[in-house]
């Protein structure tokens, strides 16, 4: 057998199609983020402005996180040393989980080590326990959803993109005696955009199903002590199972889902992805334990999210520039080929000392490829015009003002 | 649709075999490691000595660990605030790989969010590129890697446990032109076993098979510089991909491969699991680093560890306790009913203060049940006394002294 030519070959189709992925080698300074140094090709760091941070809120850097973690560090030492049920459930893993379930005004929460898992392990022990269950699934639902409604086995129906019409007929269709579960997100990460939770709420009433509802881009930032879109608008407790993660505005790393006692013990109880991985370490758990807490009570942080989004669409669109239709913290700029969003993002990083990744497939369809930037709370408006200054002459260098 | 009671039946389910599981709530004491404080079912927190932590070398607690995370910390925050690709990239990982790759003896290394997901991610992506492969598994890998061979999609053979005969008649029953993979672990975690390797890697050159080898109970801990079995046995440079952890003997969190740069490229390329999720928390990736240099150069941890495996080994023989063959750091005393092997965990922790967490199913075939120690270089011979003590005392409280 000569693997290494399929291996090869492998890698040379990403080559030809343009999407081989060269990771950006950075290290941000806490303190001053969003400014951080940059490593690769260059001789010795370079200063950059990060712009495609999922820390939304910078609470990577919080003073209040990172003492909890030095505490936590100090206390117990870096790792849990095992599995949650040999010698890795520690007291913070219980404290986080009890803070996450009343965010969500549900009984009970579980940790996971990852957002991605956190899906792929809920999602297909749910579809495992439930006989014959039909899983209904958004079309732009997340890979970490899909692979867990791939491994649960169940038959999986796609509704286009929050079209409750859609998704209306495939529930119609169905025998009501069959198991449904309903699995879709709050603020697609890519697009910026929100689905219709209660409307989504009702649908599932009227035909029996569970709701699953995934808010990794929305926890932290929405909902007045930061519970989601589903806390904003006051459908959480219609929701079965909200999934969230702590990696991405909460600042730290790992996921969570929350809803009723039974459901949230069948998960633990069950799931492979929970049962056999070592758990979050202890240091992670008391910084986003700290986290939570903060954002919880102290709205500013999303209050100046949503500022300096508003504000950067703005400046794109009164500088021509394509910004796509957002209704959220995200400001996606249209591109449409993989090979010159790549090519932008190389001249903003090496000329401007700007960094923004761009989006190419598998993450976002072929030909919707884009620029994706996440300001926040410490992106000043002076940033924000240097930023959009440099991608106008960049747009222009590239004539590509058409596409505007 | 009674969802409620589906999910109430499948947790008597397990109330029912005695295998429901209850967290044991603890904090590790750093700096005095193996003791402890249990929270659960008492009035503030009661002095415990752990003995069934995976970290094995006490690494967790070790200053050099410590220190670079808390520099990490302060240096550049909490989180990652990415995916690798997407902003996530720091200068840790890309160190820690290179650090990794070198361990092995191979030219790269990927880092994960744990070695479940490792397991997961590459094994399925192996599968998935190599058209019509059939993976040959050992009947008693880790439900990670069940979990990877069956989201490939490639037809699995299972071989008996490290049987080398019945290996090579799968083997020999699939046509030469078939890509097959072999995929097994060096230290089976249960057993305290080992694989001989160097007759698998024989078998996969005989009949042109890659070989995956699974080290996470290895590393760190076998090895002139703590590279695993595969090190010790002088045959890492025969194995295709090796996989290790650094949540175990590195004290830490995470997972990685090393294999050659282009089965890595494509990993790193194709996994969903690997692509879609933050990336591990610098302030981990920082430990680990710290923690495998350590333990490339020093072999007192190591050391330390074998002498104290083999005494407590000697000691529950020496009682006439039913002390499983081991050939490993691991000391497994066999129970053989789940609910006789919570009790006498529940005794320890509850009358003796020492945490030893009962294994049951799944994670050990049913009939099989055990307590499973892992003495470390920091359990003195004073507290093997006193735990073997209190074995006795509760093998004869029980009526178990046949059991021996």
């Amino acid at each position: 057998m000569d693997y290494q030519s399929i291996f090869q070959a492998a890698i040379d189709r990403l080559h030809d199609e343009g999407r081989y992925r060269v990771f950006i080698d950075i290290l941000r300074n806490k303190g001053s983020y969003p400014n951080a140094r940059c490593f690769a090709g260059h001789n010795g760091p370079k200063p950059i402005t990060v712009w495609c941070s999922n820390d939304y809120l910078g609470m990577g850097q919080h003073p209040a996180v990172v003492e909890a973690m030095e505490r936590a560090l100090h206390d117990v030492g870096a790792g849990s040393g095992g599995t949650r049920n040999i010698g890795g459930n520690t007291h913070y893993h219980v404290d986080l989980e009890a803070e996450l379930a009343d965010l969500h005004g549900k009984e009970a929460a579980l940790l996971f080590t990852s957002g991605y898992v956190s899906n792929e392990a809920a999602l297909s022990t749910l579809g495992k326990l439930l006989p014959g269950c039909v899983i209904f699934s958004d079309e732009l639902n997340h890979a970490s959803m899909i692979a867990g409604i791939k491994s649960s086995g169940c038959e999986k129906k796609i509704f286009r993109h929050n079209d409750l019409a859609h998704l209306e007929e495939l529930l119609e269709a169905e025998d009501p005696a069959t198991p449904k579960l309903i699995a879709f997100e709050s603020v697609y990460s890519m697009d910026g955009d929100i689905a219709p939770i209660a409307a989504i709420c009702d649908l599932a009433d009227r035909y029996g199903a569970l709701t699953y509802l995934d808010e990794v881009h929305a926890v932290g930032m929405y909902g007045a002590r930061g519970g989601g879109i589903s806390e904003r608008d006051e459908v959480a407790d219609r929701v079965t199972i909200i999934e969230g993660t702590l990696g991405k505005a909460f600042g730290v790393m790992g996921g969570y889902i929350a809803a009723d006692k039974n459901i949230v013990d069948c998960i633990r109880s069950y799931a492979p992805g929970f049962i056999f991985t070592t758990s979050l370490s202890p240091v992670l758990v008391a910084g986003a334990l700290a986290s939570v807490r903060h954002l919880k009570a102290s709205a500013e942080e999303r209050e100046g999210q949503q500022a300096s989004a508003a504000l950067l669409k703005r400046k794109f669109a009164d500088a021509g520039l394509p910004v796509m239709e957002s209704t959220t913290h995200i400001v996606p700029l249209a591109v449409g080929c993989p090979v010159k969003a790549k090519r932008i993002s190389d001249i903003l990083l090496a000329e401007y000392g700007f960094y923004v990744q761009p989006i190419n497939y598998p993450t976002v369809p072929r030909g919707t490829e884009r620029l994706r930037f996440t300001p926040g709370p410490t992106h000043t408006a002076d940033m924000q015009d240097e930023l959009t200054g440099a991608l106008v002459e960049i747009w222009d260098r590239l004539e590509m003002r058409q596409a505007a």
